[in-house]
């Protein structure tokens, strides 16, 4: 079905309509075929599949926090985020799915043609094998525009990675009626509403390789601010990768599984795994009932963030190229502890004014600055009605801040490279990366 | 020092007469400050640094062999193996170190300036500051050709991985004259001899990117033969990045550490641990004594194999074009469990004739197919007197022989793309790569 922008979100809200979506948040006691192991070092379920929320204890010398513990959630299975592309008419046409989520704030938001776990299409959930999986089950490496596996949040996650696929078809594909094709200007105008378009969606987009004809043609604007001098892109390539590999090899990193009962700092009642402070996030239980999904009663166990996040990208025009400000960031679950991140992201509560420059200069931006500002969702799988606000942000050219070492300016074509290869660039900045409106002369 | 090639052999002959140089196996009870840990899970040194050996059992759905137990190197710490190069007069200057390693077959090779462990040069050792080492601490971006993290041997070592560095200089560097500047073309005629260019020198060398200009202006014949069409080879580099992404998230790989003594298959004796079968490789210990090192004298545990391993790879020319036949390698040590690697990877000795028709073909591959023929060592701290043999072999255009998936066809410029990211070729087929000439048209 083809829908004008408008149109989708009645539709969205018909899907939502529609279903019965019934989520609570129960005891820990409550929760059925997840367990406390005796030992108690893992929340898992009686398969061993889907994820386990285990306790993790860290020393470093990196940063300014030098020991700590956490929960983190440990999924090995790799998971395909896969959407289905196809030329109708003119046009490159996306095909996404309104899929219910229990964490999903509106609960329905627009995922992949296909986001499983592998838990899910290999029917450890005794369910229905996932609507258009066969597409996605063997394919042909020419209809291939992208196949990368790529980190999602490294403070939550320990070394988890999806398979972010992209496939070009020229098929008549049978779709329902939760399925709708979009074009890639629909969808990035959908990402300046709040929590319509979710975290898998982002993140394959923000894969699609800079100047893939495909989409060249589709987004034919203002495309050249993105690409540098080819012999500077290059260079600076180069300086990157020299940085990260300082500091993948500059610090120590001692990380010991130990019983969540063990974590200092953390309190486990029986609702709930806090830290004392209630700062970051808790661990909490749920009851799912959905109908329009593989499975349509469940419980699991959830991470409930206590803070709001602001994850931020600086830009300038420098000589009509445009350059995003990039940090190397440091995430204890992330493959290589470290990869680039946006210009900002934390909780500004944990913040005082004047800690942390650019923050202060972000909060304080001026509407003129602001080309993209909304909140979206993070994997509603997981995460229980969690949103960040995501701002692009654009600075003047001779921007006078001072830098340390964790920042550089890197050209998109830069940051879609080091994209095509596993673990550079973290979950946050793609998703920001996915928001670029084309069609806009910055 | 300048010497040309021939001289060369003269010189580290020199170095090793003038050297006390005595490597004995004994008893793992006499090894001193290594110790079998009380759960039998490991032997390690007292400080826990340099590297311990671990046993695994691994369960996998991948290959052949679904479960089996082996020892392996725990070696977290990421080493510096960096060369120095420098333009004097017309030429390109690599400055090596003859370096003495216990393990070495004729105990001094070829070294890159610096090779060091993150124990050498935090001085754990309690010895000197290794050579040079202050090049390496701190240096200008712009100065840096390479600079990469590197697996090693992926069924010996537990996620090791080196930061490979190349430094171009401008400086006078005082150097000891157990150092020399050689030539990329002196150093690739040393690699057609056995066992003198070491696997450090080795790694390093190939990973500097094909078109540097400074590596072009040295080695001006023949380059053109490596290139593809540069269209044609970001299409074949999206294949083989969806094929790996394939392997990565298709296998199931439980991987446990259990103590040496439960492994399976292994034997442990006062001197060894061995397979029943006695085939692959053994830990032994031994003690050391050598002059002109960090440290004089000292006990270790070492790798020795009991098989020798052949490495080739195929090349052919297509259309002036040369194409590496490359292959899909599971090693359960590497990040990813998958790398690419060469042709052929394996322990001849372990193949009934007709199992691998690859192995075979290479094997009976006449003279004039043979561009490139040698044995080498590999790391002569961890690998006992052990040698491997490198072979490049030349197939025709209209090679016949059906390849399973696992094989894919690749250009050099798409190889070196490859390597500037981390993980993706694995050791022995950068080795290969080093060996190229590039002044011979294939």
């Amino acid at each position: 079905m083809f829908l004008d922008t408008n149109s989708v979100m009645d539709w969205i809200e018909n899907i939502k309509t529609r279903s019965k979506i019934n989520v609570k948040k129960i005891d820990f006691a409550s929760l059925e075929k997840w367990y406390f192991s005796n030992d108690g070092y893992r929340i898992s379920h009686e398969t061993g599949r889907f994820f386990s929320i285990e306790g993790l204890r860290i020393e470093t010398d990196y940063g300014k926090i030098n020991r700590w513990d956490q929960p983190i959630i440990n999924q090995p299975e790799i998971g395909i985020l896969g959407i289905i592309t196809k030329k109708i008419g003119k046009e490159l046409y996306f095909l996404l799915q309104a899929k219910i989520e229990p964490g999903n704030i509106n609960y329905v938001q627009l995922s992949p043609t296909l986001q499983a776990t592998k838990s899910n299409y290999s029917k450890v959930h005794l369910g229905r094998t996932p609507k258009l999986f066969e597409y996605f089950r063997g394919f042909n490496a020419d209809d291939c525009i992208v196949d990368q596996l790529q980190s999602e949040q490294g403070s939550r996650f320990l070394k988890k990675r999806n398979r972010n696929i992209l496939l070009l078809t020229k098929e008549d594909i049978q779709i329902d009626d939760d399925f709708i094709w979009l074009t890639y200007d629909q969808i990035v105008q959908l990402m300046r509403l709040n929590n319509v378009v979710n975290m898998d969606t982002r993140t394959v987009l923000s894969c699609i390789p800079l100047g893939h004809p495909l989409l060249a043609q589709e987004n034919k604007k203002a495309f050249s601010q993105y690409y540098g001098s080819s012999a500077k892109d290059a260079r600076k390539l180069n300086t990157i990768l020299h940085k990260l590999s300082n500091y993948k090899s500059s610090y120590y990193f001692k990380i010991k599984k130990i019983p969540l009962t063990d974590m200092e700092g953390w309190h486990i009642s029986e609702k709930e795994i806090t830290r004392s402070d209630n700062k970051h996030f808790k661990v909490i239980a749920t009851s799912v009932e959905i109908e329009n999904r593989e499975v349509s009663k469940w419980t699991q166990p959830m991470i409930e963030s206590t803070q709001c996040g602001l994850f931020a990208v600086m830009i300038k025009n420098t000589d009509g190229i445009i350059h995003f400000l990039v940090r190397v960031k440091f995430e204890i679950g992330n493959f290589d502890h470290f990869e680039l991140g946006p210009t900002v992201q934390c909780s500004p509560d944990n913040y005082e004014r004047g800690e942390d420059l650019l923050l202060d200069y972000v909060l304080s931006a001026n509407k003129e600055q602001i080309i993209f500002n909304s909140f979206q969702s993070e994997e509603g799988g997981r995460f229980y009605k969690e949103e960040n606000k995501y701002m692009i942000v654009k600075v003047e050219n001779d921007f006078g801040m001072n830098l340390t070492d964790e920042y550089e300016w890197l050209t998109l074509a830069q940051i879609k490279e080091l994209i095509k290869f596993n673990n550079y660039v973290n979950v946050q900045l793609r998703s920001l990366i996915s928001m670029i409106d084309y069609n806009i002369v910055i």
